[in-house]
């Protein structure tokens, strides 16, 4: 019997009339003859609500007991769901993370998976039931102490139980169509794309698209699990993220973000090595480190990390600088970036070159440009990112025409 | 080192600013030297909203994942208040009721607690932390599903927890500020019982006092925990139950309860045994049963059960009365009930002849009287059952004289 993992988010379960829509879908999905498990976030306002009380009870975070009260929501969401299901005629049972097998390291807040022994999910699966599980959320073996696994952690949950079980795929629904060739808000033409590969999804996960985080695509890479992103609206297909069976010269999409954040630490001797050590304790993600030619042994450090992380990367690097004794810190809030996305288009000639012709001849000034085998990302000011996007995707992927019958 | 179980029920931990005094509280006991466990029900609203999203998302009970949601519930609330706890630099860590070794039956949403095995509880204790514990909630060991234990659950954690740890006493905390010789909105004159024994005390429970429910005080009685119930506003004295210490013949207080239900069936040959052990399946509790004198081998039963279990005993009244060939099933919901409690009181002689002669004076008509050694019942309508109270405080317990100043 074929098994899928269905995976939705907190959009998806907002509230009780979307609940009883996805249990629909799974019912149904389950009559059809497939084995389904479902992974589900906490439903959409929940864990806000729970932070804002946190907030109110606390001005401090208090990492273990954050994880205790947001892995509230999910408990929540997975016992409604269960409920609506059952209402189908088709039995359902809800499981925690911890009860599903979901073992990770003892990071709170971010903790990753490292293991799953669903032993559980295998045993209601064989009584024909619909298994739920909770995402998101985790459980640290040694210690026994619950973990949440930070953003993405339920697409993560999803990918991963798919891999441990051998489904057939890991559907991720979404309240967008799927994957497109860039923002639709952005650019009315954008196509949706009918697949993609794990190594481009990455890219476009890492350059600022928000459809599908990079973890669990990483997960996906690894167990070789096709992960279908696709709408909870309705019953078309999305986008497949799956391994590529054909070479491929030429840009799938364009990513891009309108802000991101520059932190600069200026007459930083012997190099960045300390301040980047520092930042990774933090969870800091650095996405580009930009640097000056050293001047009497010290060069300017310009790191490029995601909007969200501007100020926390902005202690570290003030502590880091006051410690070596480096110069003042500074802090650009104005910037964005545009990436193309495509298997082999750093290394195929003329497609830098068209790039940065096609914004010149917009008037848009490339800041820096830095770029992976299938990645060309330019950062520009924020207010020029759309506008980028726009012209990038007239010049390497114009839409398809539409036909009115 | 003393260990102490403290105990905050939904209103406790109603709001932000109440979870804020209830750690102040915790923290200012801890920091005087004793150790402190504290069990914790879910905030005021929390479970009524909870319940309210079952209902939307489902017409039908699913026992199971009832419980799955509502344990989500002192989740929240055990987490914030250890967070408000440590913001008073008092290490605390909260449990699940599965993580404190709550181990109780299979039977979802009344489960009863079997035994507890508080090794994490006892580990933090030993590391110094208040270790805070979700009430109302266990996990059955043999299948490992997460149970609830119904009413007055978080009580029975408490004194059960207190019981395990060998703590000197279970301060239960409420909105009251102890135990009344009557319901003060029904007698202004009302005392405020310093002590009162684990006997009286259930009689008072079961005879419709709400402060502190039977399967708890059993559990003192039981294991010898002192219980003592305390206003959560102040720090006064409130009334401690346990074992009495001397002999005692007087009437230490009286307890009402407006509405009860009497279903009573006619006609039924034979005695009420089948019709009883229907009611216990289904979980219904009678707690008085008339019969009237056989006549063709056939009397009617009428069983007396607490006004929200009228109806669960009503259906099953009928299903049973068409089986047996037994008459009509009637309901009554216009009786209440008042009751004396003192140990020893219904074999003095004297106090049932002053009650019937108190009551009659008042022109309360009386429609049946059950007794245990300590406790005398009377069934009145419920129009008359505040006016019954009065009269019985002023003839058994007269008020003891304030002196202003």
């Amino acid at each position: 019997m074929p098994l899928v993992v269905q995976k939705y988010g907190g959009t998806s379960v907002g509230d009780v009339s979307r609940i009883r829509a996805v249990a629909e879908r799974v019912a149904s999905r389950r009559k059809a003859g497939d084995s389904v498990v479902v992974i589900v976030s906490a439903m959409g306002h929940t864990t806000d609500e729970l932070i804002r009380m946190a907030g109110e009870v606390s001005p401090h975070h208090h990492a273990r007991e954050m994880d205790m009260l947001l892995t509230a929501g999910e408990r929540i969401s997975m016992a409604l769901l269960a409920m609506a299901i059952r209402d189908h005629g088709v039995e359902a049972m809800s499981l925690t993370g911890s009860q599903a097998g979901i073992l990770t390291d003892m990071i709170h807040g971010r903790a990753r998976i490292r293991d799953i022994r669903a032993f559980r999910v295998e045993a209601g699966l064989a009584e024909g039931k619909v298994v739920i599980v909770a995402g998101f959320q985790g459980v640290n073996p040694d210690t026994k102490e619950i973990t949440t696994l930070g953003r993405g952690g339920s697409d993560a949950t999803a990918v991963a139980m798919a891999a441990a079980l051998g489904a057939e795929a890991c559907e991720i629904y979404t309240d967008v169509d799927g994957v497109f060739s860039a923002d639709p808000a952005v650019v009315p033409g954008a196509r949706k794309l009918g697949e993609i590969s794990y190594d481009e999804m990455l890219e476009f996960a890492s350059a600022g698209a928000r459809v599908l985080m990079e973890r669990s695509v990483e997960f996906g890479k690894r167990f070789g699990v096709p992960i279908h992103v696709r709408s909870s609206f309705h019953d078309s297909e999305g986008t497949w993220v799956k391994e590529s069976t054909m070479e491929q010269t030429s840009v799938v999409g364009i990513a891009h973000d309108t802000a991101i954040g520059l932190v600069t630490v200026r007459s930083v001797a012997g190099g960045p090595a300390e301040l980047l050590e520092a930042l990774a304790d933090e969870g800091v993600g650095v996405e580009l480190i930009l640097q000056t030619t050293p001047r009497d042994g010290a060069a300017d450090v310009t790191l490029v990390v995601p909007a969200a992380q501007r100020d926390p990367a902005r202690l570290v690097a003030e502590t880091v600088a006051s410690r070596i004794g480096a110069g003042p810190v500074d802090v650009d809030d104005a910037s964005g970036r545009v990436s193309l996305i495509g298997s082999g288009i750093a290394s195929q000639s003329g497609v830098t070159a068209s790039l940065f012709t096609a914004l010149a001849a917009a008037g848009i000034p490339i800041r820096a440009v830095s770029s992976s085998p299938i990645r060309i990302t330019c950062l520009v000011a924020s207010e020029d990112v759309e506008k980028a996007v726009r012209v990038l995707h007239d010049r390497f992927d114009p839409p398809a025409p539409v036909v009115e019958p």
